[in-house]
């Protein structure tokens, strides 16, 4: 399959050293299986990738395209005896609308460099998931990603209004519109966001963009339990507030982030909700001063608006120091559950008990304005057992999570490591109408096979 | 097929007496072809649904479900020996969660009246298409129908969170979630929506719902030209202004609507444009007051904010009343193309010319905020020769919008008026990718035949 790449790409293009193919073979999920791929193809072209596509339809090779491999899920993982093909070299802006607002990017841009190409032109691309540093639109687009602003500003779909794709049959195609408004057939656009690169592999994305908002205005609550920041978090839903954030950090994140960075969190507070509104005018800082007013009456110990943008960038800085200040202790498994707002308290409340249970440390971080939690299962480095133990305590939160009215993933994807997940959250009927878009789109099987769904 | 319905369905549900099935089998597109239905049957339940869907199965009959009938692309005639599924009567809003800000209705709700349900909580369903007294949420949902607020707020897919389905295999499923998040398996929620009952019959629709916002402040102008009523929506995007809603209305409707209900606005004005702010405290005076000043910047006549409530009101009126206005004058062929921000004036001078080229009245009324375009091709009746010049002048609109980058549909749906447009738009492969999904999901081909993409 290499030699067949070789002949038909650019010199350079293709990768068989195998610890680059392994390097280039998994994303960050702990623990997901990674089969042993064949080669790399480095795509510089929409050209270069269909190329690719239609020579694994002809040897009947499995093709995963990957961004930068930041994925929590194993979605990117390499299928055994397959091609990765690494995007991340198709990096331009090829171009910014200022008036129709929209920005036409190839899918190895990272998420940050567009986020601050455009906002040079005072625009904003809202998804910030907490991978924008280093995460591509393309990656973006294949999980749906979500970020911190999505309480507000809703996720990635929201903002894809066209995609160049590159099908299951070797077809190069354009999905979508320019236009901010379009009904004309299905909305195939839609279902290639989120859809892991099973249904075709994206070469071009045209993204809404908004008027850049004002840095607005942040507000913090200190809780000495879960329990009373999830009766904040109700309470803030059912005051009709509008963060442009809602955040919680827990306290085993607060003690990793202190154990780091040494900022003196976790002497103050059990539990942090970080707020931020951005409105127009004095709204912003009437928003901040009712969930103030959220925080105290669901029992906060202290709560106030911050002073300075220092103030609220640190407290916002610790809450995304705190994935990699818990890596630090071990290998981290990520959950991505997603409650209603009503059970989000019950939710915490049941991780507790889990973690308990399972004799495993549970750190949360969540963007819990809509519910979507990201427990961390945090385990030393070589303890099996506790390895074990926490892959337990995994199943049962996703047990807990459908039994409230949840999903097993709010938006890192299904992936691997969410496919038994989704086998409990959707019935046998649904699972077959996946399969059989599956087999439409993609009837020869070759785009990133085994992942979301299971084999078809 | 009427026997084995009425054998398999409660006494009174199958209804054969030709003028109801007449009346029932057409929505209001004119000149759209309409087949000779069987039978129409008025369910009441998901369960009946599904008997009705089995039974087509069985008998190899084709199905239309309709709503109330508002459509304006013949999305709902009736097939040729088909069975039409009149869901009017499924018309209870299930729940309202006030907490996750969401509600749960059967399909023949109708738009207004599911927003005054919820209004009574402080909460509104926004998308607002101008059908809204009549038309119901499930049609909406086939057609994901747009409206006025859409420029601000987002159309019908923005707001479906999930759906009960009776399949193209008969099948009772849910899809989607409650969560204001998640990304467990394919959009199918999406895809259904707007796909016009060809990919499943919608039986329970899940909405988000968001705070009732402030009436708001109103801006207008008058202009003597469409163009630069079209140069006035320019500058308002380049200052990049958030209206919630920016409206066109055009000397043809002003004097249909004068002529009925004597409003004196068309001695005022050529053109108008109509904007609504609707933000929290003094930023919606704030735009109101930028949007004037774009206003008379492009050359506006006269243009302010308006003073009081009532005024804003009848200006509002008039826009809604100018589509039955001109019906009072004869047939309306709509046209519903959308283009982009900067390409409206061009769009608009366009038609004007079409309208000459073709000795045909095009009146205009436009949600132009987001560049939806609404020629209204006025014949009179029993006019043979106008009709077959306002159909070409409906072809060379659909012909300037795609060379203008534009949709040959923004809200109504593709239909059967618009299925050449859609041919012209769309690639072949793209269109093959339409029908292998139709495929899978109706791989009978009962739902809704030769809509949308014609034959499979």
């Amino acid at each position: 399959m290499a030699e067949v790449l070789r002949r038909r790409l650019p010199a350079g293009r293709v990768v068989t050293d195998p610890d680059i193919v392994a390097g280039l073979s998994h994303d960050q999920a702990v623990w997901a299986p990674v089969g042993r791929a064949v080669a790399v193809v480095r795509a510089k072209s929409t050209a270069e990738v269909q190329i690719v596509v239609r020579a694994c339809l002809e040897q009947g090779v499995p093709l995963v395209a990957r961004g930068a491999g930041t994925g929590l899920s194993g979605g990117a993982n390499a299928v055994e005896g397959g091609v990765i093909l690494a995007l991340d070299g198709m990096d331009r802006v090829l171009e910014v609308d200022e008036l129709e607002r929209l920005a036409v990017v190839q899918p190895g841009v990272v998420n940050d460099d567009l986020r601050a190409h455009v906002a040079a032109l005072d625009l904003w691309y809202p998804p910030d998931p907490a991978s924008s540093p280093w995460s591509t639109i393309g990656g973006n687009v294949a999980t749906n990603a979500g970020g911190v602003c999505c309480v507000k500003y809703g996720v990635t779909r929201d903002y894809v209004l066209a995609l160049e794709v590159v099908t299951g049959t070797g077809e190069v195609v354009r999905l979508g519109r320019r236009t901010s408004k379009g009904v004309a057939g299905y909305d195939l656009v839609g279902l290639m966001v989120g859809a892991e690169g099973t249904l075709g592999v994206v070469t071009e994305i045209t993204v809404r963009l908004r008027p850049l908002p004002p840095v607005g205005v942040t507000a913090v609550g200190y809780f000495d339990s879960v329990g009373q920041a999830g009766d904040a978090v109700r309470a803030t839903a059912a005051a009709g507030l509008r963060p442009a954030a809602l955040e919680l950090v827990d306290r085993h994140c607060l003690r990793a982030v202190d154990a780091w960075k040494n900022m003196g969190l976790s002497a103050e507070a059990d539990v942090v909700l970080l707020a931020r509104f951005d409105d127009e005018g004095r709204a912003a800082e009437e928003g901040a001063r009712r969930i103030v007013d959220c925080f105290r009456g669901a029992g906060s110990t202290w709560a106030d608006r911050s002073e300075t943008a220092e103030e609220a960038e640190m407290l916002f800085a610790a809450r995304r120091l705190a994935f990699p200040a818990l890596e630090r202790l071990g290998p981290v498994l990520t959950e991505d559950v997603c409650v209603p707002i009503g059970a989000v308290a019950e939710m915490l409340a049941r991780i507790d008990r889990t973690a308990e249970k399972h004799r495993i440390t549970i750190a949360n971080i969540a963007h819990v304005g809509d519910g979507n939690l990201h427990p961390l299962l945090v385990t030393e480095h070589g303890d099996a057992a506790a390895q074990v133990r926490a892959r337990a305590a995994f199943d049962d939160i996703i047990a807990d999570a459908l039994d409230l009215g949840g999903t097993v993933t709010g938006e890192h994807g299904v992936g691997l490591l969410k496919r038994p997940g989704l086998t409990r959250e959707l019935a046998p009927a649904v699972l077959e109408m996946h399969r059989e878009v599956k087999r439409a789109l993609d009837p020869a099987g070759i785009l990133n096979p085994g992942k979301v769904f299971g084999p078809a």
